[in-house]
């Protein structure tokens, strides 16, 4: 979709060096953009790329902007404009209104004018479908469900049932919302499964990578806050509660009835314990165990780079032997203060 | 689904505190329960809340019977009890028998006429759905599969091909059961995909998680035991056998042909190597490699909790230093042996 | 499907000892095989089973030979013509060419006429199937893929839009291909997404493993060369780039815009964080972190295995203390130098 310069000043506040009338219709990295497209710089290291830039526009820091050999839109934080002007560029594809013929709607379901069902979709009883909406192809709906304005359930995900998600969200393909969670309770002849009755509460503006699974409360609800980002794959077990606009990368796994403050960043593979509280502002680095209440914003972590398989297993060897370097030490402790004694 | 005290405590055989035409429709945590519903208390922890609940009926012990202001049910292990109650007030959904319009049924197939095959799900040949089976909707039955009375597959979950799964089983959206195992063997142009024509055995009274992935056998099969309990996105390769009443936790992975043993737990994200045994009667605990057979019945741990960023890097550097360490310390010990031997 | 001994060492180079007209029409283990059955013995370890064994044929090498009570294949690599037997023995369902009443296909997609379209699947716009490729039941196929010959994309997968996959490809139950990456700025009111404007490139022989998502590039593509093997629950994050002859096993993270050589071999749940480089030819090992780029082949590996959980805390506990132990070793350190001084 193509815009003028003039257009995207307007709209995000940017003073414009050069030709407003000048058309740019896709984003590009700054050392591929050719004619008709917009790029970016937001620091030091991209100057030299800047300089030779081929493309019909950059984005780009005051300091940034005598340097820009073409038109050049200024702004205080030019990777976000840039962010903004590709969401212009480059929108999703447009719904189309209707009920696919081949998609199957409970007659207590209520579907709005404005959403798609799309083929081989099915929604549940009682289910409530919003404006704007796209249930995607071979998406499953189930029963007690709200889907708010606007937002996007693509190929194949799952809300089990009792799942309400707000407005703008977009949930990934094969992910599943609302699946029960796993709570057993040991019987004399083995594991009696304790039934899952709560819901799940997704906010607003939130997005659900593929595959990714949330799991309904078992009382209460699970809660996901408005502005959540989940990347694919993770796994969030029931009555978690995440506060908003906190940031969930691939695989990571936060068990049952666990708390994340708001704005946490979490990153890839993490793992949380259940029942515990993190406070807002927090930051995990990849593959940390999180066993703890964390009540200081700031930066965990818990994870050893690895190495060369020879290095690593004499690291491994001597962390196995750490309780003998510990009596050998003492040893010469005593012997140093029994020579002191002397 | 409302219940007198009187049969409930006829049900489980619990003696009653209280009025039995009392009727309860739902469970709920102590401190939230109100008219109409059940609660439980376990432990001394609870004792307080108990005293306060305003509950219609708790389930308790022996001991706590006197301090319930509301009717009380005495049990053993009223967690128990309380997760029979919980079944019992609130079962699963009904299924509607029969087969829908839009689901697609092999001819060869045979189904129960007790089983309900819902929307757009497929049931390839010569499978055999039991009595009172639920095909959710979307899910695809491969050839060759059986399925046992009273089983539930919910949303787009598959079954691929050879899948033998027993009675009353739960299988959550989207996950795989009898998926080709990861068979490759190095040829001079590359990988040579090893066919896998084992099937997947899974026995009664199991839940499979949401997006999880059982591989069916190499050359025989896959084996999960009774009463088995597995969580959301859960790895289980082909030719691993996992005993009777085994619980495994979210995100955990056991590699090709290994054994796991019965009433064994494991916490999330722990990784099982292939080829290994694992006996009965094992814990192993979150993120957990475990590298080699386990013949001892008890707890294992292999993960260290995470820390502020840069107290776990100073811990990281001194790991990485510790050959440096233990040279030291050899050092100090021959210049205290050759103080000693002047 | 039976061939005889005299087909198969003439399909594969093999001088075979024994009656050519014998059939096989199975593979198995050497301690299972028997009449009819063809198994194979690679190394020493065997010889015994092999001298007992009651299978028809077997697949051994020259120094093996004399020792084999039945008819037997020599080959330098038994395991290797084992697996193309196996996949002579053991071909793949053949597929159904057509597209089935109940899947919905774009008018403008263009779809072979030697494709099977199963049950319930979906294509969108201006996709293109190539001959003799399988859409699965419940597959959904977004807009703008081209899915090369004889490739099988199985139930219920999901290639998103802007993929292509090369010939001869087997995507696994509910893997996604082509879902957005995770790409957020962040804004002063929460984060902003990044439109992800990229493709996903996948080339021949490939193996996508159930549940495993490939997110296509931001700008660019992620790109997965050929012969690449990826098992289950993997996930690739976007702007990745995987050489040729890789393999990947079950719960693999890797970070955005990395790149992973030729055959390599990653670990189960090993994750590797973005924007790195990885040579040809590494070995990482299962749950190992790689977080710097690497350039020597060879094996990797970050994890420590479990133990019984009371000797691993206090292991952890002496970790947690290493500090102290430094500064204990440098106080001796100071007393010996000043002893040595007096």
């Amino acid at each position: 979709m193509a815009r003028s310069l003039g257009e995207l000043a307007a709209l995000f506040g940017c003073e414009l060096i050069g030709d407003p009338s000048v058309t740019v219709h896709r984003v590009a990295t700054l050392a591929q953009a050719g004619k008709g497209d917009i790029s970016f710089s937001a620091s030091n290291a991209y100057q030299e790329q800047l300089r030779s830039s081929t493309a019909s526009a950059v984005i780009v820091r005051t300091v940034d902007a005598q340097m820009s050999p073409v038109a050049a839109l200024i702004a205080d934080d030019p990777y976000l404009v840039y962010a903004r002007v590709a969401e212009v560029l480059h929108p999703e594809p447009e719904i189309r209104p209707g009920i696919h013929s081949t998609a199957v709607v409970s007659e207590s379901a209520s579907i709005s004018p404005g959403a798609e069902i799309a083929a081989n979709a099915t929604v549940g009883d009682d289910s409530v479908i919003g404006d704007g909406v796209l249930v995607g192809p071979g998406v499953v709906i189930g029963s007690r469900c709200r889907v708010g304005d606007g937002t996007r359930l693509l190929a194949n995900s799952v809300l089990v049932r009792n799942v309400t998600i707000g407005d703008r969200c977009i949930v990934h393909p094969n992910a599943v919302i609302g699946s029960d969670g796993f709570g057993n309770v040991q019987g004399p002849e083995g594991w009696v499964k304790l039934p899952q009755i709560g819901g799940a509460v997704v906010g607003n503006d939130v997005e659900v990578g593929a595959n990714t699974t949330i799991d309904r409360g078992a009382l209460d609800d699970t809660v996901i806050g408005n502005g959540v980002r989940i990347d694919n794959l993770v796994h969030i077990a029931h009555n978690v509660q995440i506060g908003d606009h906190t940031a969930i990368a691939g695989q990571v796994g936060i068990a049952g009835s666990t708390t994340i403050g708001k704005r946490c960043m979490l990153a890839g593979q993490a793992g949380i314990v259940g029942h515990i509280k993190i406070c807002d502002d927090v930051i995990v680095a990849g593959k940390t165990v999180i066993s703890k209440n964390i009540t200081v914003p700031g930066s965990y972590a818990g994870s050893i780079p690895g190495e060369p398989d020879k290095e690593w297993k004499r690291k491994v060897a001597r962390f196995r032997r750490l309780d003998s370097l510990v009596d050998r030490v003492t040893a010469l402790e005593e012997l140093a203060k029994n020579d002191g004694d002397k």
